[in-house]
């Protein structure tokens, strides 16, 4: 697209949210032996001079860059462009699809250079990995992930983190090599379509950092390009890792095209949603060609990942039949009306293999959706779900011998007691391929509340080996989300996630809590609400009652006020301990003694 | 108290909310063979005809119920008054204290017949239930706990619970006898001052239904008593079992008054607060005669539960000094300031058994707290933790000698992997004595979503075994709860109890997440709002995109809209499927022969 600058739509450069996350700023650093990668993080500075400062993973992307001047016309830098450039890879004529004229909105004027696998030649991260090349992707995704241990390894025993993995094996220090052997073994995905280079590398896997997916999509009423992006900049803000574009309508393409030049995070989308849209909206006339064509389109675009419901066997469908919610998933229930109509073999299943080959030209990762996922606590763990579940072991073999990075989506609706289960099946079938949940909800009761219903699910799961929690928001079940709804879904996501982090006893996972937890018991309430996973929320919710500036230095909160303050009293404790340790004091109390003793140790 | 009417300070019957709870209405019933108790419930209608009501549980006291004619002045209708009168209690003067004169507001002047156990004669529940006495009390929480029970037994076998119950003996029916041996076994606590017969009676043990508190406080700023009584009023309203009165300052007796008097729900207090507010402020002022006379005052009043920081002793205190957080606990900094000072043992542990002989006369019940409890993910299950756990287990053992129900308080922050332990220990430890504990929050990084965090720990504790779960709102840690925080911690609560209750296999947990899934699938929007924990949080969502009536008999909803909506495709489906299995067109599919031949069974 040589489109001029001239010709470029109007956009205007506040149109997306922008700036530092409150107490941080954007620092960028080299992986060791590798100068040219520049891999961002936030820095939180704490005001306690002996504090270290924290390097915090963050995905937001040069948005929170104020160094960065945005324009969306123009996407961001396409910093994997050099890398590409050396592999290979053919180059693609761009083709703009039949029906692109008579689409609504431009397209987005970015200039791309549209590339294409050929045959013969690695591609993808998997085939890479299995070649035993280290790529620039797994140099910089490792160097994410590596964010915070060198400073927990160098902390005191007593720091390094605990935990119960489950069998996961998070090693001490993530290299290069390990995330390629990770990823060669199927155990993890790099998503990262060849033509998406403005993207910042990661990785997705059980034994690195649980990841979080925010989804979000265009509405019938969007005013504009600026405001679907503005979606995307927002959920990445908050600390979504990916983003699936889940919209629907006529205007998908070109939207599309704006969403994926202006993503650091990778893009994921459902593309039987688009080839219903071209269907003119009847399941009965999806077809094998039409869905192809889609799925090349959307790989030209640079999509990372697609989600691909070739699991809903005709044979699966009727063990949904004494559900209490039926087929929930809307890939699910397209593909099992289409297959029941003409007592047919899903096209997906049956054209798996060449979905394979066109995922591998562009290194699309597939996310084997799970269309007969339970809607209800009554559905969950039931035939259907586990019938399907065996069908997605077997296509992410397929997808393996394609040389396709692969994972695979689960529940859902779970009750408590029935989600390890979900995660020991997933192990146990698809050969520890990445396993991508949607929840689970843990009770269908609270409509209104499921991003709490969920992240309680989606903690436990993601602790028991879940790689990426799918986020749900405040409005399931009852409309779309606002901007509001899609903070509070990332930010319990990231709770779960960290939550998860902590328990399998990632090692540099509590370093963020005990640096936090220091600051409010010293008081230091700027460092608390800075090392926040939502510092606007914590600033906001502290000034609610102590609006005076006076009070983020004040030595209690509002909760309990100075003289019932617990913390106050315990650091005074804390003086009289040390002296009491020192002095003489101590002596006439045998017991004590003891005790001072062991802590003398 | 003989005020005349016309003494009565004018309280507006507006003053506090009232009403039904959206979709539903008060519904009374009485257990069988106990036909004098009249058992509240609500009772949710639904608009399809074929489903039956579903009776809910429901701690919001007669404000709910529009026949009754709210007075504050008045206090609730003493329901227990003729259980207690046949029960050969004695009679108490009523004594103000000393202070009263001085304090700032009236006490409530609702008449209250005061009375006072005697020794050789059994008061407390416990003591009853050893005695192979079924209380009214216990008839009544039986019946309560059965709702929903006959509905589920009833049910078709595969809508029977599951669960994992880890040791827990959930009962299908719970029976009055049932309720009094839990009791008599120390399992179970019914916290029920006999000077608070306006008490609806409910249970709390590992094999009932999981329980939340709430807990409110006045605050400086507080405008009058129906503001006070309002927090206790909406608290309920939304679904806490007990409420916890965290109360300082100068009006703490008589605020109290006003909140006992119109509450139908076990209030519970931190005496030591109020101690701490006698002597001024000063911890190192506090003394066993200043705190005793304190007991004997609220518990005069009616207070059901007292936390009693008694397993704070002096030899405990030193194993705080490398927390990164210290003592987070305010009566465990308070004790724990106390002891140090003079180099002395806590005096609520040497007098423990006079508090006992107190707690007895009134059948207060104690809560033991744990005033060394974790306060950051760094101090989660250490040394001092399980000190103080070790002496709680000792002190629950000397409240059953005295005859004193008792339960036992719990962290606090803790990681995922570390939550089982605590409740394992706790039942090794104290008996298995009903566990209560505030949270677990998971992670330390979220402050302003600690409602979520420790969502989290809770519904994993709830599963686990413990009894109560004390809230978290959002303000945690940062300020004063607002009624929308109160509102959000305890539907958050609610929601943990839930899944705790669905995942141990509650034999009658399921019943509301059927019938609002059922309501889901089948497009009864206002069904899906009125059996939520929030109908009117549901509805606005849902009428935020969608406002207009009609919208409420759509077979669709604004987050997929009628093309994509995966609910309606999957009616369509059933119906196919339904077709298929009368039908010839299946013959052609030997695998789906099979399926469906299975179904047909």
């Amino acid at each position: 697209m040589s489109l001029s600058p001239h010709a470029r739509p109007a956009i205007a450069p506040g149109a997306v949210t922008s700036g530092p996350i409150r107490g941080s700023r954007k620092h960028y650093s080299s992986p060791p032996g590798w100068p040219g990668l520049q891999v961002p993080s936030r820095k939180v500075e704490l005001s306690d001079p002996v504090a270290p400062s924290l390097q915090l993973y963050d995905a937001s992307g040069p948005y929170t860059d104020p160094a960065y001047a945005i324009d969306l016309a123009w996407g961001l830098p396409p910093l994997r462009e050099p890398w590409l450039a050396q592999r290979g890879l053919g180059l693609e004529q761009v083709i703009e699809s039949a029906e692109d004229s008579d689409r609504a909105g431009p397209a987005c004027p970015a200039p791309l250079v549209q590339r294409c696998g050929e045959n013969g030649r690695p591609v993808t991260q998997l085939e890479f990995a299995r070649l035993g090349v280290v790529t620039e992707e797994m140099a910089f995704a490792a160097h994410r992930e590596n964010l915070g241990r060198s400073q927990a390894i160098q902390g005191a025993p007593q720091r390094r983190a605990d935990g119960e993995d489950f069998g996961a094996a998070i090693p001490e220090w993530v290299t290069p090599e390990f995330v390629r052997d990770e990823i060669a073994a199927g155990r993890a995905i790099l998503p990262a379509n060849i033509n998406h280079p403005e993207l910042e590398p990661m990785v997705i896997g059980r034994n690195f950092l649980v990841k979080v997916n925010a989804n979000i999509g265009n509405s019938a009423v969007s005013s504009g390009v600026a405001e679907e992006v503005e979606k995307l900049v927002w959920a990445i803000r908050w600390g979504a890792d990916t983003v699936m574009d889940l919209s629907t309508g006529q205007d998908i393409h070109p939207i599309r095209s704006w969403i994926v030049r202006n993503s650091p995070v990778p893009i994921g989308t459902v593309p039987i949603y688009q080839a219903l849209e071209v269907v003119g909206g009847d399941p009965l006339k999806l077809s094998w060609p039409v869905f192809r064509d889609i799925l090349v389109e959307q790989a030209r675009q640079g999509v990372d990942y697609f989600t691909i419901h070739a699991g809903v066997r005709l044979a699966h469908i009727p063990l949904t039949a004494g559900r209490v919610t039926g087929i929930v998933s809307r890939g699910g229930s397209i593909m099992a009306r289409w297959c029941l109509e003409g007592m047919r073999e899903n096209f997906l299943y049956t054209h798996f293999a060449e979905i394979c080959e066109i995922c591998r030209r562009y290194d699309v990762s597939l996310s084997l959706g799970d269309g007969l996922r339970p809607g209800s606590q009554a559905d969950a763990n039931d035939a259907a779900q586990f019938a399907e579940l065996e069908t997605l072991g077997e296509l992410t073999r397929v997808a393996w011998t394609h040389g396709c990075q692969v994972m695979v989506e689960g529940p859902g609706h779970v009750p408590m007691h029935k989600i390890k289960a979900n995660m020991d099946r997933q192990l146990e079938v698809c050969g520890g391929a990445p396993f991508y949940t949607l929840g689970p909800l843990t009770t269908d009761v609270a409509p209104g509340y499921d991003h709490i219903t969920s992240g309680i699910g989606a903690a436990m799961i993601g602790w028991f080996g879940t790689a990426m929690l799918c986020y749900v928001t405040p409005k399931e079940h009852l409309g779309l989300p606002n901007r509001d709804d899609v903070k509070t879904g990332v930010i319990t996501y990231r709770i779960a996630a960290h939550a998860a982090d902590l328990a399998k006893g990632h090692p540099a996972a509590r370093l963020r809590d005990d640096a936090l937890s220091r600051a409010r018991f010293e008081f230091r309430w700027e460092d608390q609400f800075h090392l926040a996973l939502d510092p606007d929320t914590a600033c906001a919710y502290h000034d609610e009652t102590l609006p005076k500036a006076a009070h983020k230095q004040a030595r209690f909160c509002s909760m309990c006020g100075p003289k019932f303050c617990s913390m106050k009293i315990s650091q005074d404790l804390r003086d009289d301990v040390a002296a009491m340790q020192k002095g003489p004091c101590a002596e006439g109390l045998p017991v004590m003694e003891g005790v001072l003793h062991d802590l003398a140790e």
